[in-house]
């Protein structure tokens, strides 16, 4: 019995060490190294080759080395028949909100403005907001969503939320659907993209979208690049409905380095860094869900494969 | 009797309207406009001319219109018997916490590093530091300072403090006096001063307190433009020893357009817009020392002419 590391994008070794740190008689093995194929139980997986699992007959589980699952639904190869989960990573939550934090803070504060006018020096001082008189809104509450609107209430922001099915947070006015989407969208003057990449939310973030937001919102996506239409943002920005953006994620990654984003001037690029899943944090929740497959018991956050979260 | 208004350098009817708003009994009267100078009991002043104050023989208490009171002590004109204060303000506490907070969260997430690397259409995540990992120390830990670090903590910094006098703050460690400023400096990946400007203070960020920070440390001021020398802090970035500054004051102010300041890559230039004070949320301190000073009472938040704050 083999827990087998898939992903051949980075280094997987601190996973192998955090994983048998959690239990020593472990046999964990990093793909394409496995010698036995038949003995894979079990598989932690970020961006598999496509046709990789016929080698493997005997997995019971296969658990995503993120927290977006589309990579594994998305694959047509993947057999129907074995439960696929996500992972929660309470750092991996904690990163996403700081990123999250840092981005919304300096919009607050106007830090794009000012950065704007550094390079014509100009001193200017916009007029001060605070933080009880920004709407966050946040569109996916899972994990990192609800995480996120939380702590972004805590700290002071008015935080509304959206999901596709009704969810309920404390101190946060929730709509669900397509039907309340609008009245969702009318309010956030920084809306944040967290949802989960599915048929239903490709693209979601479009021109009709944006034109629903307060006049000069701003844009934050840290969920996955095509939820966003590209050229519908530029031209927002370019409109004035659009203030900036702040853009972890594109649909061509590494961005291409002749994309119009990189030399926007409201845009902000990072690469795909707002939250990375810690070896060391996330370790126990795979060992569960290896042993639970093992001993046939329901896993934990299990994903829905028709939802596609 | 009369509450005076004084600063040149802006508009005061804001401040006219929130007073009487607290009190419509109240004549208060905007300089250099007042009829009957010798009416004049109370004065709320912001860097005032010099030998402004013959013309006020009855004032009994002067209030400063923002945190730091350096304007009024530093003018050899004030009046040697009148007791000074300084405006404690929820939102202005709030405000430079928020302000604080973008600077030192964009610093964690490497906004900076990442905002290089766009110019240059670089693809290169950083090695991700969550806040608990990241210390952040404060210099002043008056009514900004010390509000300021514990929420910083409460988000998940490391928080530790300086201050001249021992003071003691829930959850974060404090130093205190020149004896302990070594210990402080070696600990703090992220300086932020909100010291009072005095004597003492003056060009306290210099070559030698760089030196004994931790390599790469990143700078935060937000008390005086004096508190810095400028030249050491462009040789510490220089030579590696400070990663870069996010600035809101200058000796200078405007900062001049040939400032090198400006256009270093490395520096954050915003236009001393960390916090103001909010007229509607300060005026009823401000009558309520008022009234002190007609009933002969002792003021709230009085200044210590021999301590400089």
């Amino acid at each position: 019995m083999t827990l087998l590391l898939i992903a051949s994008d980075r280094d997987l070794s601190p996973w192998a060490i955090a994983l048998q740190a959690c239990d020593p008689e472990l046999d964990v093995q990093i793909w394409p190294q496995i010698v036995h194929t038949a003995d894979a139980t079990f598989a932690l997986c970020w961006r598999q080759q496509a046709n990789i699992w016929s080698q493997f007959p005997n997995l019971r589980g296969i658990s995503s080395l993120g927290a977006g699952v589309d990579h594994l639904l998305q694959d047509p190869t993947l057999p129907a028949n074995i439960p696929i989960v996500r992972l929660v990573d309470p750092l991996l939550a904690q990163s996403m909100f700081e990123y999250i934090c840092a981005a919304v803070m300096g919009v607050l504060r106007d830090f794009d403005r000012y950065q704007d006018q550094q390079s014509a020096a100009c001193w200017h001082p916009q007029n001060l907001t605070l933080s009880q008189h920004c709407t966050v809104g946040m569109m996916g509450l899972g994990q990192l969503g609800a995480y996120t609107a939380e702590r972004l209430t805590q700290i002071g922001f008015n935080v509304v939320g959206w999901s596709r099915s009704p969810k309920q947070l404390t101190g946060i006015a929730t709509y669900a659907g397509n039907a309340q989407l609008p009245e969702f969208l009318q309010r956030a003057n920084i809306l944040v993209c967290l949802l989960p990449l599915t048929e239903q939310t490709r693209n979601i973030l479009n021109s009709a979208l944006f034109e629903q937001l307060p006049r000069q919102a701003y844009l934050i996506n840290v969920a996955r690049g095509k939820h966003l239409v590209e050229a519908d943002l530029l031209a927002a920005i370019d409109a004035g409905q659009i203030r900036g953006a702040c853009l972890d994620v594109f649909r061509q990654e590494p961005l291409p380095p002749d994309h119009p984003f990189w030399r926007h001037p409201q845009i902000r690029v990072t690469p795909h860094c707002s939250s990375i899943t810690n070896p060391e944090s996330a370790a126990p929740q795979i060992v569960e869900n290896y042993r639970r497959s093992q001993a046939g018991q329901p896993l934990l956050n299990q994903v829905s494969r028709s939802r596609g979260y």
